[in-house]
């Protein structure tokens, strides 16, 4: 405390104390401490330690009147109560490495050592130890006599007889209630780590004491001390406060205070090494040196904190304090002006995977080295109840898109390849892809470009379709291979977020808008009748009538109508009971639909609409679910993981209640070609001239691009970093198989396929997976995406025995399933910064969220940047809705040449923060950013507002953030104390209080 | 600092000292600090103050790349920083009640007196000064350079022509932003208050120091310094830390700590009292020792904390401080085991409204003195755009209820009182009794048991309904008006949450439930064709054949068919063309109707039930967008207001453009009894024998009752604590002319009226008033309800003149109408503790809410308290479901006596958390309460459980909280230090450490 001028070091004692017992064996970890905090409660003459609060790493409260645990919080401490444990411990028996093997002998030792040490007479002994030694209740424990003392305060009138059942019943409850806990107990432990070891603080008012009785205790063994601590953990510590009555708040706050110090991080690790007082009381310091400070006009102690999301990590308060930096780490809390080194943007960095090799097949080998290890566990990880849902899920959303584009494919080809093809198609596409591919998760699928391409390739119908497209398959291959063995996947690393989100925001808003399209086609298809008075019931009709309308057909309309199943002849018209024939039979055979009913089909539009937009909005509410209050949190994430799959089932079953002859999904029920006149394999010669073998290399390299931008943009948006993915990535082998399946579909006359972006997102949001919180109060960190082939796989299998399905899959409406692509959609959307920058358009100033960027860039210029995305997307939009639609993938391209020109419009700061730096502007910025910190050096803490952030670590521009050292007298013309420098304690500010 | 023997007072000197300059002239409140910290930038050689930090009530800091304020947070500080800037003060200058009037002379006193204390040498005086007098830069001013600079970052090509356009759009830009800021700027003027004075630290680095230079200035009058502050407010405080280079975070800190200081209500007020510099560091103390502490390991120095919603107020920190319990108070936070002094239930308070006078008509008298003053105020409160909403909701409510209830009423009693009625009475009732009740926010409405009550009376028929009603209707008038003369409406006192709780959810219950039920009418009144298939719609008629089936009718049905508007004679039906004969006509006439589309509907049910459907979620939705982010306050609180309004023309705009024929609101559209028979006015006698009209005494005593009980619960619901009325309440008087309506709508023939629960709600929650929240950060506060007869008249009116606004009201279906039942309904219901409570059977105990009951009522207790609830609600809701729906009134005083029994069953403790105690208890336990207090003040500040919470103020119990007197040195046999008591202060642990 008098080493002020003696310390100019620049470290102060306690700082200088920790890092010496901290360094010495870091490579073992010490356990974690779990604290229980037992208070001396006085029942008459009676006495027992009762739990009054534990921290596995947050606070938890016994509620005395509620006899509950309130919930986890942060454990809010008094400055007061916190010196006053520095003088506890300074003051009171310090007992490090005692042997200890049983709770009495340890008390005795206790005793015996304040006897020593003149911190109790001698007479007193026998009764701290009595004290010492009472039972210890714990909160799920009831004691004996509670039942009846619950009862004894309602007792007013004991003769009535209705108190007497519910006594009765009370018992029976808490019986019952009993075995609740005991579970709940087991189901606590959990929550404790297996190595961990308890503390256990005892803190009471005694009246035979006059003077505090302070004891901390560190064991040699960590040693279960009977009933001491509520849970099977062995007490390592022990800390004892006994004092005279009338001050048991003010102890209480000691306790918490130690209580809390023992579950921090670096205090805990200080307590295990401590080799004196000395030591501890330096924690307590480096503590305080490091408590955040809140101005009791500005926040109620009354508020129980809710855990943070995240918390500042031992290691890197560890580092911090061994590093001599601690001031500056403190500095940051909220800090004005000064350089912030608050988190930097993550850099763009798509890892080894895209580097160019140079190398022939460079990138394809290092693929397959990196995917082989994983061979097993990508199958064994997809046993999971999970992957149940997230199959049925992404399967409906691959048949519908089977059916949906199988249908249109079939439309534009003339049923050279129709639904059939389709699903055959996929199915094994899907399946090699899942099976081989570099990145299992993503899906498959028909896409529209594809379409767009082969609608084109058709109407050009001079030549026989399917050999040509079977050599622009065979050449679209063959570039791929050469793109594969070339590494030019690389290039992916100059699509940036901006170009990877306006890609996928624009694959969402394609899928949303056809999911709304498709449901307003269904008020085309079955038009209401909008004028139907039901009063006029009686003059509404629908009648057949014969082409030749020579004699009138006189018919009774009394007879019950039977929908007849008997086809005629088509030629005996004369025999034909017009009446009886339907609408589609009736236009068969000529006759004329006449009537004001014809052309109206009542309440299917508006089932439709129900089924469509409550299949949407059950699921958001059941996604919702998950993070409700309801139920146990097994229950809800079960519920949250089908919440599709529950709602389609609902919605259903709802159809099929109502018995209403909506859309159904109908599969093909029989393996044929759609077209008749086609087979299985197509013939790659004979049909077209020979130069077409040639001259479809030219629109080959147009589908190539398309597959490559397509494959590779999904690609990226899947190995996004946020999916926390483990395995690596496989652009080249992805690219490879794609090549492959391309040429195998074109021989077999199938459909070419390629990444499914919003389906493969489906599939990656249907497999998240988070972590069991595990102290009370944590929060369930989101852990990672179970990257496995099974479910993509089971897919694609499903889809191919799809044919076998029809009886089942026939009870789904399509109105449901555009329900779900409605959700994909929407799903797909959450999470990309771009659509939370459009928000912002609406949102006031100060209402918008703490956005990193936000606080970084000027909002005009955000907003100016997502005006820019916005206009891209308007013009690749209404290319896409034009026959330009084919030059697409090229229009991909096209946002990559904006980006790049983007670099004139923004600062490279405010591109860092809003999207990526490309990558030569990476390697360029890295030399002036090294310029720059040189200058700064010398410069101040100014805030650099043109400091690029560059790496994920806080940049390695440090400002010496040494403590002020005012003068500590007033007047002294003597040499400045500008010597004192950081880590600050206490110690050295104490003397000047 | 060595005072720790010395001060065995009790009192640290800080506390002391702050106790005695605090308590001088209390009656004189100081003005509010708003605080800016400006901190030095170079920018080459150049130097300027930029703004970097403001604080009204919390502190929003200057995003510096953002260019923008950041939310209003919590301050955030290191203990360090408060230590530093406490020896700022001790031993900087500080310059207390200076005589300014400008920046240059106030600059050279503090330099003067710098050199004069030889802190620095009089060669820096010039460059101090220099430095103090550089221009000040706020955020909403944007340096003159700025617009290049900002477009200098991307001049890497200045060359390109994209480049010029977007420079000049950016200067034209930043001048309408100019013009924003200026306008934003006005707009934060508003969240100071008036009277407010500023603080202005100064925090910078130069270069010609070579140790800090610190100055803390109060100006003898608050004066205006040019540009030094953002707004033009004067500036009272000056804080100027300038140091050496390199320091500058940790300089920051000491200017956001001393900014903080200055804003702290208890702070603020030593700054403006204090005699010399020992008084400001005496106030430092103080924060200090009231400071919250969070523990490093749990919580992230990076968050911004949003500021709570409670802070607590300055006036309480002081009285703690004169009570010399501070240690008490910090004490609390969040501390286990000691004694619980959170905030207590609200006992039930039911006010001197229904004090039993004993004199007659006492209670009559006083409400009418209670309500006169507010005369004036009653109408001219009603004017705001909240009350349009209010009447428009409140109306379409009033006349659904009017028309179901006069439809309900009408096919009870034969069209006696029919939907005419309904609506005549609802106007005039409504009028009366908002323009001359008690309280004009209760609507009054025809009643459920009231319907039963005249279905009852009519189905005994021998007797003349009319003039039966009317006596009924004279005696229950009478009865009433004794109730009034005797005060009995104080018996009210008895009913508690659980009565008024039970009732009201009962009530919205049956809304819901009716809602509902009217919703799957619907789907019988329209069915759908389930087994329709569209293809066979030439199948599908419905013909009207005539009764005598001997000649066959030829009818051509090729004819467009349109509806027959020609009503033909009924009796010449030879000459009817049946098949053009509309389904009613055709029963009308004797047809039959044959044919399988005549008993179904298409497309009504469906469209009716999205229709309700829809309104209720939109309602929902846009209910909720108010506390969204989009959109500006105000226009968000206009849509919240307006939602209901919203929705229903959302809805019936929809409606109007399908154009489909769904059920409309229809009102009658001439002023005539709905029976032909019945005239305006019933006579009184000539109809029934003479002994009827004593007899009729007997079922009048039935109906008070059920008014009196209905009245009197809802009024007691409406005029529940948590709505904040200023009013007052008049029972008496309400019930007076409930009483005087009676007899007048039985004269004229009229359905009763009385006070309705769900629409009452309805009315006050459309009523609510926010504070627009004063600091930036505050929350608002919810003010209380606009009470005003306003709405209520202009509701009722509107009512009346219905009949002439039919024409408008027919584009009104009805299923949107049972959508705002539904919304009325559920509403209702938000807020009702029980409700809060049933949803915890559903939730984890971990995850229930943090009520305060639960703190201190055992869960199982709880639930056993929610059954009771549940099946008294139950048993309620068979009652009402069969004829004895006619005795419910007296079921309500059931629920009462159950109450009553469960003082049995359940401690007072419990009670008192869960429920309310009843009056009798209440006295008695005070009396209980005191002995109790007496026991505790000699025993230890143990938890007690049984403590009942009686009043709003914390009990009187303290038990004395002083600081732990810990020895100082390590084996003192001296008198123990126990005498060094509370309020603990830093001063006297210092030396400790």
């Amino acid at each position: 405390m008098d080493c002020i001028e003696g310390c100019g070091g620049g470290v102060s004692p306690a700082a200088e104390r920790l890092r010496y017992i901290l360094g010495e064996d870091d490579d073992m970890p010490t356990p974690t401490l779990f604290t229980e905090m037992d208070t001396l409660q006085h029942d008459g003459d009676e006495m027992e330690w009762k739990e009054s609060a534990r921290w596995v790493k947050f606070e938890e409260k016994v509620e005395e009147g509620g006899e509950r645990w309130s919930k986890p919080h942060v454990s809010t401490l008094t400055l007061h109560s916190l010196f006053e444990l520095r003088t506890c411990i300074q003051t009171g028996s310090v007992l490090l490495d005692l042997e200890g093997y049983s709770l009495p002998q340890i008390v005795d030792d206790i005793v015996d050592r304040q006897v020593a040490d003149g911190l109790i007479g001698p007479e007193l002994r026998e009764k701290v130890s009595f004290v010492l030694l009472r039972k210890h209740r714990h909160q799920h424990k009831k004691p004996i006599h509670l039942s009846l003392a619950d009862m004894g305060k309602s007792n007013n009138s004991p003769t009535t007889s209705g108190l007497h059942h519910s006594t009765e019943d009370l018992r029976a409850k808490s019986g019952s209630l009993g075995r609740l806990r005991e579970s709940m107990k087991n189901k606590f432990m959990k929550k404790i780590p297996r190595d961990a070891e308890a503390s256990n603080v005892l803190i009471g008012e005694v009246d035979f004491l006059d003077k505090p009785f302070v004891a901390f205790v560190r064991l040699a063994q960590a040693t279960t001390l009977g009933g001491l601590t509520e849970v099977p953990v062995p007490t390592r510590f022990l800390f004892v406060l006994l004092g005279p009555h009338g001050k048991g708040k003010s102890y209480n706050e000691i306790g918490r205070a130690i209580a809390t110090l023992m579950v921090d991080d670096l205090f805990s690790d200080v307590a295990y090494k401590a080799r004196d007082r000395d030591d501890l009381v330096a924690g307590i310091d480096e503590f305080l040196d490091e408590v955040i400070v809140l101005p009791p006009g500005e926040w109620d102690p009354k508020i129980r904190i809710e855990p943070p999301k995240k918390v500042p990590s031992a290691d890197m308060r560890k580092s911090v304090l061994n590093l001599n930096e601690l001031g500056q780490v403190n500095g940051t809390a909220g800090g004005p002006g000064g350089g912030e080194d608050e988190e930097m943007p993550t850099p763009h960095e798509l890892g080894e995977e895209l580097q160019f090799t140079g190398r022939f097949c460079g990138g394809l080998w290092l693929d397959i080295k990196r995917k082989v290890p994983w061979i097993l566990s990508d199958f064994s990880q997809g046993f999971h109840i999970q992957s149940i849902s997230a199959v049925l899920f992404i399967y409906l959303g691959c048949i519908t898109n089977a059916i949906t584009f199988g249908g249109l494919l079939g439309d534009a080809t003339d049923n050279y390849q129709g639904v059939m093809e389709s699903f055959l198609g996929t199915a094994l596409a899907g399946t090699v892809f899942c099976l081989l591919g570099g990145q299992p998760l993503i899906i498959l699928s028909s896409t529209g470009p594809i379409l767009i391409f082969e609608k084109l390739l058709y109407e050009s119908n001079t030549i026989d379709y399917m050999e040509l497209r079977l050599w622009i398959g065979l050449h679209s291959c063959l570039q791929c291979l050469i793109l594969v063995a070339t590494d030019a996947s690389y290039i992916i690393k100059y699509i940036t977020r901006f170009t990877e989100e306006g890609f996928s925001s624009l694959i969402s808003f394609i899928f949303i808008s056809d999911a709304i399209k498709k449901m307003v086609g269904s008020f085309k298809y079955y038009p209401i009748n909008r004028v139907f008075k039901p009063d006029y019931v009686t003059t509404y009709r629908c009648d057949c009538i014969a082409p030749d309308q020579g004699e009138p057909l006189l018919f009774s309309s009394f007879a019950a109508v039977s929908p007849p199943h008997i086809v005629l002849p088509p030629y005996n018209l004369t025999g034909l009971d017009w009446s009886q024939l339907s609408k589609k039979e009736c236009v068969k055979y000529g006759g004329a639909l006449l009537g004001n009913a014809c052309k109206y089909v009542p309440d299917l539009a508006l089932i439709s609409f129900i089924l469509f937009f409550g299949t949407y909005s059950m699921t958001v509410s059941l996604k919702k679910f998950k993070t409700s209050r309801y139920f146990p949190t097994k229950c809800r994430s079960l519920v949250g993981d089908f919440s599709i799959i529950i709602s389609i089932l609902v919605f259903c079953g709802i159809d099929y209640l109502l018995g209403l002859d909506t859309p159904k999904l109908h599969v093909p029920t029989e393996v044929k070609p759609t077209r008749p006149d086609r087979g299985w394999v197509v013939m790659p010669f004979g049909k077209n001239p020979w130069w077409v073998y040639v001259a479809s290399g030219v629109p080959a390299l147009l589908v190539t691009i398309l597959i490559f931008m397509d494959q590779q943009i999904s690609a990226v948006i899947v190995n996004r970093k946020e999916n926390k993915l483990k395995k690596g990535c496989g652009y080249h082998l992805d690219l490879f198989w794609v090549g492959i399946l391309m040429a195998v579909c074109s021989f077999l006359g199938l459909p070419w396929y390629v990444a499914a972006t919003v389906i493969s997102i489906a599939h990656i949001d249907s497999l998240k997976m988070e972590s069991e919180s595990s102290a009370p109060g944590e929060q369930p960190q989101f852990l990672g995406v179970r990257e496995q082939r099974l479910t993509g796989i089971l897919v694609f299998v499903l889809t191919g025995v799809s044919i076998f399905l029809a009886p089942v899959l026939q009870y789904i409406p399509m109105p449901v399933l555009y329900g779900v692509f409605l959700y994909m959609g929407v799903a797909s959307l959450a999470g990309i910064q771009f659509w939370e920058r459009i928000k912002l358009y609406l949102m006031p100033a100060k209402h918008q969220p703490d956005f990193s960027f936000l606080r970084h860039v000027p909002l005009r210029r955000v907003h100016l940047f997502t005006l820019v995305q916005i206009i891209c997307l308007a013009v690749l939009w209404t290319l896409k809705s034009t026959v330009a639609a084919i030059i697409f993938p090229v229009m991909i391209l096209g946002l990559m040449v904006v980006r790049k020109m983007m670099d004139l419009m923004f600062s490279q700061h405010d591109l860092a923060w809003l999207d990526d730096i490309l990558p030569e502007k990476d390697k360029k910025k890295e030399k002036d950013g090294k310029k720059k910190k040189d200058n700064k050096r010398t410069k101040a803490a100014e805030p650099e507002s043109d400091e690029e952030p560059k790496s994920p670590l806080p940049p390695p521009v440090k400002i010496p953030m040494d403590t002020i050292g005012l003068p500590s007298a007033p007047d002294p013309p003597s040499p400045p104390s500008l010597t004192v420098s950081s880590p600050p304690s206490l110690t050295h500010l104490a003397p000047r209080l």
